[in-house]
């Protein structure tokens, strides 16, 4: 609030502008339920747009529409029932963190703190669904078939892209991959991903399952790949670590796998909503 | 993965680093349970620890205890059960943003990324509790108990401050605020918030949570002020936006009581966990 810093004779207009928020806002919540539910979002999506306008006078360019999509999906998670100490942690944690900013000097404090939270949040939520893929019933066999696809579809984009690459897939970002290395990729994704389904408990459609992991997997994983090489990039580094002699860091080798367990998660999600499994 | 790149001279090094990935990987995953969650939330908090890494190398400053705090609660939002639906909406759009990502030039496009999904979901999370107070049972007194608390604190300390004010609260972020008046501000909220509960419907204790609120609303809520200067100072800008005339921005406006939504909210939750409503 600018109170402070609005002259007296501004009291007329600052009277108007009060009422101009307080009535609607009193109305709305008298009202209750999808109304002032919907005030509030519309609230939060004008005040979403002002703050990305702010951060682009401060030289970012950040995105109004992944912006208003993450507020739309924080906003509902809130609202709809659920797992209140995580939802309590998260926020108090997420409103504590930028507090503290404002102890630092100013020339940059909100991407820092916008950078850990965005970077924690992507590989905490795309972790997560990995350990979340061996605690379904037989978990063991839907790891296995993230497992196998997505190192199928690497491993199968190298040998092919070896000997039958031209057309560069991402030059700016992966120099050394092609767009024949990537269909290789996901043919070998899909023969593995139906080696696995023809073998595991998941019933008589099995192999579909692997058949359509093997697909999501090959052609969607190389992106988990490409998003941390874009990360490389800007730190001209080669690798993320040096965990793992000769495979750099942890980052450089789960990074597809991340991708991988997202989409299979999903699957198995699909798949026991049309109650196949 | 960095297979393409790796010189065939390394070829005994990478079969042993390989194996250092994949024998306790897969034995994790045999043992299944709590053994594969902890190896995947280790290999999660190292990967995030290799991002920050990354942006350092960048030129950025983001703070690993954010980012693994970040991803510690995400993970663990997965992993327990939660509404499928939002969680599937909310990671694909993640992991398709930051896709949409690699068409840009490399300079700044995670900050920009970042920034638009911090952003989101600070507004989105903060938003969403202010919705949610008038959603419990009687609402609307919770809702007046979060108004009334948020906008005596701003106008106590604007007031003491103007007469009493002396020692500066926040000088670097907002010139205005004084000690003296932070503490008129505290004092207002709690004689506000114990008028409220006196009359709300929330049995024989209800002007202790009038009392709890306005110490909650009245100490705490002013940050969600400063945090909001902390981003118009880095954007060199007055006021949010011009919607409300004299009042600049809806952001300006709601700015303390996103806070206020989110400690209502709380103290709400806390008594039904108490059994007190």
């Amino acid at each position: 609030l600018n109170a402070a810093k609005t002259k007296p004779n501004d009291l007329p207009i600052r009277l108007l502008g009060g009422a101009l928020f307080v009535v609607p806002f009193a109305a709305f919540a008298w009202l209750g339920g999808w109304w002032f539910f919907g005030l509030m979002l519309a609230a939060t999506g004008l005040a979403t747009y002002e703050l990305i306008g702010l951060m682009r006078k401060a030289g970012h360019t950040p995105s109004l529409l992944i912006a208003l999509f993450t507020a739309l999906i924080a906003f509902d998670v809130v609202v709809l029932p659920t797992i209140s100490i995580l939802l309590f942690a998260g926020v108090l944690g997420l409103m504590t963190t930028l507090a503290l900013e404002l102890r630092k000097p100013l020339d940059h404090t909100s991407s820092d703190w916008a950078l850990a939270v965005s970077g924690g949040l992507y590989l905490g939520l795309t972790g997560g669904h990995l350990a979340g893929v061996r605690i379904f019933e037989n978990g063991l066999w839907w790891l296995a078939l993230t497992c196998t696809t997505t190192w199928l579809a690497d491993s199968g984009a190298y040998l092919v892209g070896r000997s039958f690459g031209k057309h560069k897939l991402a030059p700016r970002i992966s120099p050394g991959k092609t767009v024949e290395g990537y269909l290789g990729g996901i043919a070998a994704a899909v023969l593995g991903g139906m080696a696995v389904g023809w073998f595991a408990p998941f019933g008589p459609l099995g192999w579909w399952f692997g058949l359509a992991g093997g697909m999501l997997v090959g052609s969607l994983s190389v992106f988990g790949d490409l998003i941390e090489s874009m990360f490389k990039r800007q730190a001209n580094a080669k690798d993320s670590g040096h965990l793992i002699p000769g495979h750099g860091g942890i980052f450089d080798r789960i990074d597809s796998l991340l991708w991988a367990g997202v989409l299979i998660y999903h699957l198995h999600a699909l798949a026991v909503w049309v109650t196949l499994l």
